[in-house]
């Protein structure tokens, strides 16, 4: 596919040009804000690259449409899309982003942050030999693009990393991949359990007392969705010690309530979900880059799935 | 050349033994405690393996020595060495602990740990973007085996590393290498900054108070050795922000001194030495890799300098 004509639109259309611009692509580019958008636009353009859009258009004036943000509702929900046209979405820099905030977290762990900071308050001068990430195996909930990368980043470092899927299917840089009905047997070796999945029927409560039942000692990550884990479940674990710790950035209801027990407990990390986001910057790479595959006739791992809306 | 008989001298042997044969390695051994050895069994051996040694033996009947510990001293320091005598030392996974003691601190610092923990304290529930690592700068001094291991490690993440050297000769994995009398112009852009340096003339005191006038709101990380810093530098520079924080494994005096005011620092942490060390299972792994590079007249990197010491 051939783009030469591509229509910007957004708030931040002036930041997202400077951005552009600094690529020298050797296109033609319209840059307007969404209330100054017409169809007639989308007659000259070949794409149409937005975040969130409030305006209907008939978008089969044009070849792709590109959204600088994740989530392609505005575009697809309740809403009939041309199946010609090309719609891509920003998930380029997601599974770099939870990646490192997963791998702060355990590094944290192996490197021990919490002894030797409590050491230093009473100038204890007390070795303890680090773990190793060689040493360490994780089972990572998801093996999407997010799930993937993070695997590929952990296993670079020598983390023997596990998967879990809906279909169990091997995947490159997993050592191994169960279905997920199929993985318990693996549960107890993991020193760390990261969940990444989307929220479905299969996944809702996934995390339940059952579970936790068959896991020891662990490191509980979840950068998925809140509604996965039943804290109920997770507060007992951590209790019983099948949980060592959790770090959460995804709640039920967000924000977390301050009435929310987990703020209290002394082996749970919070953060307010921060684990993936998306800036200016990346959005404008993300589009870049699909540029050049759509131009180079590459595979597009951010295409948009119409059936299931992601 | 040919390594057939290999003795091991350790008061660990029993441990040593269990892991070496775990390998299955075509080789015959000999385990022995060094009140045993005598010299005739170097007369048997091709090759010597051991820790710290007080005896002194014979080694030109051997091919190869290999020191199960990073120091050589015991087999160099002050005594003639056979030059026809390989030595070689264990340095394997050194680079390897010291990539993930840097990483993550400076993982920690990039993904809000210290904030996120006083929010939670105070049940706060307020977004912060984390940095990406694609989006630092580290400037390593020291592009020897551990440097070089280090930037590899973090130029996979995307880190932009740059490196200081005695000869600011070009080597992998970094974007740029410094002699260490010409890095002074790139150090304002660093985010952080890692010394690996050995202790030499050329690098007592080289972050001194000039040093530190040069950089602005850096992270500053030693893991070479103590008397590479001068800690009175290092304090005026915290409370000049041109260091916004400092993590150090190693000292001039260790253990460190209680009286030492680098303990209540609150923006120091300290860790007792603890960022390289030689565990059995690494030494008997470096020596099976050895042995695997010698029989394939393959490149040695940790082949001890006779000269140089280590």
């Amino acid at each position: 596919m051939q783009i030469e004509n591509i229509l910007v639109v957004s708030p931040m259309w002036k930041e997202i040009q400077s951005l552009i611009s600094e690529n020298k692509l050797q296109k033609n580019f319209r840059y307007v804000s969404e209330t100054q958008v017409v169809q007639d636009d989308l007659e000259w353009a070949d794409a149409f690259v937005a975040f969130n859009i409030e305006k209907e258009f008939d978008y089969r004036q044009v070849k792709w449409v590109h959204s600088l943000g994740a989530g392609v509702d505005s575009f697809v929900y309740k809403k009939e899309w041309p199946e010609q046209v090309l719609l891509t979405r920003t998930i380029c820099s997601f599974g770099q982003r939870i990646a490192e905030y997963c791998l702060s977290y355990i590094l944290r762990d192996i490197q021990f942050h919490e002894q030797f900071q409590r050491n230093k308050l009473e100038k204890r001068w007390q070795p303890i030999t680090p773990g190793l990430l060689s040493e360490q195996k994780v089972m990572i909930f998801g093996t999407g693009e997010i799930g993937q990368t993070m695997a590929k980043t952990f296993s670079f470092l020598g983390v023997d990393v596990y998967g879990v899927s809906l279909s169990g299917k091997t995947k490159e840089y997993f050592s191994e991949v169960n279905a997920i009905d199929s993985f318990e047997d693996r549960l107890k070796e993991m020193n760390y359990i990261i969940n990444t999945l989307p929220l479905t029927e299969n996944t809702t409560g996934l995390f339940d007392h059952e579970f936790f039942q068959a896991v020891h000692d662990v490191g509980f990550i979840n950068v998925g969705r809140g509604a996965s884990l039943d804290e109920a479940a997770l507060l007992l674990a951590l209790e019983k010690q099948q949980v060592r710790f959790a770090v959460l950035d995804v709640f039920s209801n967000e924000p977390l309530s301050s009435e929310n027990k987990l703020w209290e407990h002394p082996h749970v990390w919070i953060t307010p979900h921060i684990s993936a986001v998306t800036t200016p910057s990346e959005g404008v790479d993300c589009f870049i880059d699909t540029l050049k595959n759509i131009e180079a006739n590459k595979p597009l791992l951010n295409k948009v799935d119409i059936q299931k809306g992601y």
